[in-house]
């Protein structure tokens, strides 16, 4: 039999986290806390539902998300990142949370709602490369990706990722500078 | 709103037709016919429902199937091919069915059932440029299944497909040459 027994779907992996987490952990413990949670409920998750994503695991800071459409994961890491700047307009830049992501296709192993392989793990290196409120994407998403949504593609470079054998070709992704857009935001953080 | 309002999926389409199908009805319309409606029930068509593909839709010689793994596309494609080998054994040449088969990775539009987009119709240029009993996959593919699949793959070149804008990187595989595996040959062609 060619190929495997395994249950496995083309995906598109989203990663992301807080950069400097412990840092905001340690200036102010119940702070972070709150604030991440607020951040989670009133921007990550609604971006992640209304883009039809299916959160997989969360971490203390970190989240990993699958969608079926490339498309649907960019627009919704862009829609966070928008949501994120407005969030952050008021908060003083030592106590900003920025989230960096990460996006990867890949043809993953699922088990038990889980998710496996060098799918994921680009996905996650790509996050750990990201600056703080960036997005970083592999070839594979830039090229299903790049003609079809509205936003600015600059390639990064190739890059070695950490226990990944073949080279990864990263690009960043910036939001066309419209200011937000599709993400409805919360009434906590007030109008504008 | 960035992105797009319709209905996508990260899919492998496998797109195959019958080399030389023109010729073969004009030289004996009913036994072509009527060979190539036992090949798809005994030999196509549990291939691919072994495989989990969905037949999107069928021409007179042709068929579009999707898979939700690129992995489990190459296997179908192997699977078929093998199959064919053992099922043209005793057939003179000039009256043999072979396929050509493409396989694309795309980011698709779902609607009402139907797969549209470029990832589709590049699936369909790749089986155009393949030799008859081949298999032709898009770097896109090749990235995804290389170190996964027990076959050999082979770079065709960069080819400009007809309508589609960027230059698509080609690979050609062949099964590992063991001989027939994983799809049972169906009591029609008899034993060996």
């Amino acid at each position: 039999m060619v190929g495997e027994q395994v249950d496995r779907r083309l995906a598109a992996i989203l990663a992301a986290d807080v950069a400097g987490y412990s840092r905001l952990m340690g200036a102010d413990e119940t702070g972070t806390f709150g604030a991440l949670k607020a951040h989670r409920s009133h921007a990550i998750d609604p971006a992640i539902a209304s883009h039809e994503g299916r959160i997989v695991k969360t971490t203390g800071d970190g989240i990993l998300v699958e969608f079926s459409s490339a498309i649907h994961a960019i627009a919704c890491a862009i829609d966070i990142q928008k949501a994120m700047t407005e969030r952050n307009r008021d908060v003083p830049a030592n106590r900003r949370i920025d989230f960096r992501i990460g996006i990867n296709i890949g043809d993953v192993i699922i088990d038990s709602d889980d998710v496996f392989g060098d799918g994921v793990n680009i996905a996650v290196r790509l996050e750990g490369l990201a600056e703080p409120g960036g997005i970083y994407l592999s070839r594979a998403v830039h090229e299903q990706v790049a003609a079809k949504v509205a936003a600015t593609f600059t390639e990064v470079g190739v890059r070695n990722l950490k226990n990944i054998d073949i080279p990864v070709q990263v690009f960043r992704v910036s939001a066309h500078s419209e200011g937000p857009q599709g993400l409805a935001l919360p009434p906590l953080i007030g109008h504008r």
